[in-house]
């Protein structure tokens, strides 16, 4: 792998990625395999919503080309996270989802069999998060997680890093760990995205979460849990997008809250975002105002 | 069961008590034997420690009484739950507990195996966190969590119940989630302590969600995460003692930070104390300046 040096972090990515790449390696026989594409969800497969940014969806102009969502709606995760939503909250997150054609709902593992009750037969996907939001359990228990939602119905989870483990350098653990629940999301043709909290993490320390996440199989690489000291930046999207290259997806979450800000994400290389304004965007891009009931800018962690 | 009316929350307590657990009956068939005693740690014992408060803490003036440690350092779990904290600090932790003879110091599972080793011998703890801190994860992934913390070395557990459960009025399932943890507490003579994040909560939410965990045969209630809206007040530990009775524990967390913080909960019916300021409070009880390295205010959310 060859990549220029990059001034904006004040480091030679190409030189850190090798240099972690070649410490896995001392540990790691050979690369875990990772999948193509992903049957459930056509519409999530993050090669093909890849192709939508190659082919420049900042200069689509971000409008919805069909129905009730199109182009963007189909790249948020409709998003309800706080741990006091209710089985009413979650089924309305449904039926925005459904109307819209949203790529998923993101709710909390105890909500996703209702969650995927509401969407069967929808086209809309349900995102759910392991080892959320602090990323501080075991592997085995985001793996026991992960299948766990998968089972209930499930087509995307969305895990935390260790990133204890990460400032601590046991880079061993943090790729274990992804890789868990990666394996477990293959398996059973899932999506898998890895969120590196990266308001918690230095520029290098960015870097090689994602080189560990690319390493692990995974599919998307997220910034942000919501529940951090800080949301995604347009600066940590361009960032992640450059280190894991284009063969992955790049989810944008924490803080997105208006069509302007969505763009500057996908601009910068998103190919998802996770977001609670859904609605209210979908609305902007349309031209249209805001829905009468869309949520107002977030005001408590979680709240996206 | 006979309580009198109490006005300070304005509702009948006993009454309200007597519902809740009329609709338990209504599908559990006989309720769940709960340990009097748990051998492990006996001064952890809820109990015990429990015959302190009866006798009066608050009158003994908090005192340390002996060593380094003393009753007060014995109602403190130590703690530390941020989701960057590493190794260091995790091992600074455990000698501190170690040193002034804390209750326990409660960590992240991730570090659980690491702070079972540093307190082999010490008679200090290790207290852990299940489905934490949003609660919303399912019964099994909470009872699993909780078989694997105690393996890695975990003596004591604090869940956290399904917050949204409960305000969606699904009492069955929360009692299911607490109950799980419970009893893998119960088989392995750990402790299990309930966090009901009164911050999210109504006072009749309060009073159900303490109710259900005493059904369930946990051992403590507890009043906050450190994560939420807010950590512990006096009223609520004042109300969370009055619903469960002499027999189970009651532990203060978020936000206690000093020796007349510690005292006011203690005061109120708290047995055991959630701090990251344990040293300082130590300190001060032994009429001290508090030590130089000790935690400022925390500024931010699960600093404690």
């Amino acid at each position: 792998m060859s990549m220029p040096p990059d001034q904006t972090v004040g480091v030679d990515l190409g030189r850190l990625v090798a240099i972690i790449a070649e410490e896995l390696a001392a540990y790691r026989s050979q690369p875990a395999a990772r999948c193509a594409c992903h049957g459930w969800q056509m519409d999530c497969c993050p090669t093909r919503v890849q192709g939508v940014v190659d082919a420049g969806a900042a200069r689509l102009g971000m409008h919805g080309a069909k129905g009730g969502g199109g182009l963007i709606a189909g790249l948020i995760d409709h998003t309800l996270l706080k741990a006091d939503a209710t089985a009413a909250e979650v089924e309305a997150l449904c039926r925005e989802a459904a109307e819209n054609r949203f790529a998923t709902v993101c709710v909390n593992p105890a909500w996703v069999a209702l969650a995927a009750r509401q969407l069967r037969g929808s086209g809309v996907g349900v995102c759910s998060v392991v080892g959320f939001p602090l990323g501080a359990t075991t592997p085995d228990v985001k793996a026991y997680e992960t299948r766990r939602a998968i089972v209930d119905g499930a087509t995307e989870i969305d895990m935390v890093i260790n990133v204890g483990a990460l400032k601590s350098g046991d880079l061993r653990l943090v790729e274990q760990d992804i890789e868990g629940v990666a394996a477990a999301c293959r398996a059973c043709g899932a999506t898998s995205k890895v969120i590196i909290e990266a308001a918690l993490l230095t520029d290098d320390e960015k870097v090689t979460a994602c080189t560990l996440a690319k390493a692990a199989g995974a599919d998307f690489v997220k910034t942000s849990t919501g529940f951090g000291p800080g949301g995604a930046t347009v600066a940590d999207v361009a960032l992640m997008r450059r280190v894991v290259g284009a063969d992955m997806g790049v989810k944008a979450a924490g803080g997105v809250r208006d069509l302007e800000q969505m763009q500057a994400m996908v601009a910068a290389g998103a190919t998802r975002v996770g977001a609670s304004a859904g609605v209210r965007i979908v609305r902007e891009s349309q031209g249209g105002a805001p829905a009468p009931n869309s949520p107002p800018p977030a005001a408590r962690p979680g709240s996206y």
